[in-house]
């Protein structure tokens, strides 16, 4: 299960500018639920659990009082790795929490996921105004 | 013929937040109608049917109360591989079949086509207002 | 000479949609007028006519009631292999030719030529308003 | 099934020379076998057959007599579409069908296929003695 | 673990051949062993394990009478998902893993693995000759 | 320490017209404050200080009455070199110390940094109206 | 010193219609000014001038009555080859010279500097709107 | 027709030295002889001769006595322009050509023509010991 | 001083087999010598030391019995850091260290240095028989 | 005229070792001899002097007693920018000029030029025995 507990921040050095921070993480993995778009009985039993799903989590936000501590953020998307979860529903936990803890000005996740099935998908959702 | 029956949804699971989803299928592959570019009788003779034309498939669109099962998709398209169809037909089909299944808050469907007679094409055609 | 007569065109299937069409010919040829930036005395001898020239032509409309055949486009590009014609006017005449015949909603033409006497050219002209 | 009769050939210009001929066709496309590695029974419903895979094939020969014409292979290529055929086969088979053709001094056949199940295959196989 | 049983074959349908298949998977993760470069007290607890590597696994072999199931491989690359392993050890294992089931003509597995502490690593190591 | 001392101006030849200077350096290197994602206390003995953190450096500037000399903005660069300093603040204090010095127009800085514990940041700082 | 005198001009043939023409010319080279980035006493007494600067000019406008003349374009920018100019300076100058014969609806000069004591530099400098 | 009496040579500088010269054209263009992969009877009629051929030539030699004129290798490779020839011909009357004028230690023509009918050809013919 | 006393290994867990182990640092960095190739006095005052060098150190090696600990080669590389070393002598160093600790089958190390004075360096050093 | 007292050497630090070093210099320029490919009579006026060539110059070499210093091969490489000489002279001349002072094991020189002509040129010249 995603912990967002694991999520920490730090006092925004110069709250009085609006200013972007853009953190990539290509190494995001998470299991796609059971009934997923590869897996079938065989490899469940193999893995006890759905297939493995691979993508690239970005996280471009305007602080407001605080910033993401970066290992934090690293943890917090390595707990996503033996849970079972949908593409659209990852994203869209990601931007709750860590608007939930940063309250960012604003803030976007697109997560970018490698093909399956021959299609590759790419979900955007945003909190708040984008700058620019 | 494609087949728009093979196309399944599941609920939007944040139908509150306007955000996209981009689904890219780089392995559509039909066939052209007779008489098209690069047949002739011997071609159509030896495939019984029109030579073949490939490209690259990409939906983009902002969910409303449903999202397109990724699955569901890969079948749609692959329903395309023995039709004969020109690419404007093909790109303005597969808008109309998604956005009648899925009624997006708003859609986009390009069609990019590999080199025929030394041209390379790409279809644009959007359905409600484009995000961004 | 460009043979604009070879130009045909089909009904646009979804004339009530604005979409968008791009065709890319990356193999077109012309000579260059005499007098041009690297023709001398014996390289007209050579050639009974200008030095050549190479470019990528591409083509962006959003059709109304026709459609460009894809074939009669091709063979209408050939037609300017021998002949000698500057980068300006090659680019303004496809236009003109092109928006007599498929009376577009909007439409842009762009020859993106190779470097001669070490620069590169590329000139864009548009008819109508230009889609986005 | 694959037409091995659609080949045709051409008398070889300069038998009395060594060279190479490569040819490449970035669009090949067959069927993987029933059971195949992302095939399921709804998917075979809706394409009453395998599921598509694609590729590219590269023939790489030394001619002697005769020399492949470049039409004949486009056919017996597309002649693969709609064929149940795994990766291993279908390289080798190629190769038999050309070189018993063809007859060259060396022939190799390569087929690089896109990703299945998260794995890329490349297969290449050689009759005679590669040139270099 | 590494669950070699997960393995299978299938029967080599061109045995008189010396062909060479080359399978990339780009999406290998196992974890670090603990102490591993990266890896401090709080991460580990956050994980109840090492930090995740990430990697892309090319396995090239010449096959004689047994040839890798592809599916079988997948889910066999799947089984480290959760051990903790050593590059060199991972690379190893697979390399002897297979030999031992498929006995190819030859065998070369490539390990190369995603930057740590500002380091990239790639493990190579083959069984028997390698063809050219 | 970061010396803003180092910096030195040249007057605007052509104050009369807004232009923009785009300068990049992609050979920036700081140390990670102590603490930092990757430093443990065997690391900082071995350095005597943070782990090093590397980047480029672009300023873009519409200038006014000054333009920044080329050579003192390397000098200043290096003057990082052994600091130990957060991302965010790196970028928000190279933007203040050359805006008080420069004031231009308008002026941004992008910090784009190399990968840390699997994350990749790049912080943008703007002062003024942006050209464009 | 430029010889601006170099440049000439042809009528533009299509005056009533606002098209755009690019022109790059990758093998700009000028001296770097006495007391450059990079130049010191032995160096100058080497060459008898500054260091060299290399880069890319690169012109667009939409031109009014005249079109500029290649191959005149391609002397006038060969004739700063031996000039001690600065960044700034250059790219102004090219402007000025150019907006003053052509006479153009709008104009831009991009000068694009390699590497100069480990810092790239971009100069752009506008002339009436810019088309788009 | 291809006319050899084009070209012209000088004198190797070096003639006591091994070196190599490689020359690359990426500018060839020839007609497909008549009954070409693409053309039809209307092509022929528009164009009064074969479908345009577009490719790449690159020779490699090790010069003796005499070394190519640059500029009289372009003429020669320009007088192919209008002519019908095959690929394969085409390359090794390249070869001969040069070959009998220049007398080169080794020499190699290599012709990496254009995406024809979805297959793309490369030609290579030798003459001599290729050095290396 | 390059402190190779950081350098640790661990015994080599398939010692019987012959594979290589390529390790990448792209972040690696230290002070030109005083009178380096940039720098000058006001620089050096600036910096108190010479100019910083950066590049990339790839080091392939075969392991007999010992292997070298990831963590520590990056230590012993930033022990470089505030060091004023020559191109040559660095790579000559890192090659001597590792062998005498590690005493690999083979062993090479590259240098690629960026761009000082407009010119790139690589400098590659091997000590035992290359493997392949 | 190529000045070769330019150039220097300092001992060679490690010359009981072969080592290879490598050095790319991609600003070199100098000028076309009278009459070359793409001058005429109102070019060499505007210049005083033949059309200008621009390329990369690559030193290979296997140091014995000394190395050749960096920035002497900079200046000496400038010492070509207003020199007129063909390609085959300037490589084979700056191997014999680097040879005859730096006395190498072996050496290995390339010239890249820019096209010219719509033909681009690489010259290759070796000295002893190039290493692998």
């Amino acid at each position: 299960m995603p912990k967002p507990k694991l999520l920490e921040t730090f006092p925004n050095p110069y709250p009085k500018r609006d200013y972007e921070i853009v953190m990539t993480c290509p190494e995001f993995t998470a299991l796609c639920p059971v009934g997923g778009i590869e897996s079938d009985a065989k490899e469940l039993e193999a893995l006890e659990g759905g297939a493995p799903d691979f993508g690239t989590i970005t996280v471009t936000y305007v602080p407001n009082v605080h910033c993401v501590e970066l290992k934090s953020l690293k943890l917090y998307l390595w707990s996503f790795r033996n849970d079972g979860i949908f593409y659209e529903r990852a994203v869209n936990t990601i931007l709750d929490d860590l608007a939930k803890i940063v309250k960012p000005r604003s803030m976007t996740v697109v997560g970018d996921f490698n093909i399956r099935g021959g299609i590759k998908s790419v979900i955007t959702a945003r909190a708040g105004k984008a700058k620019r």
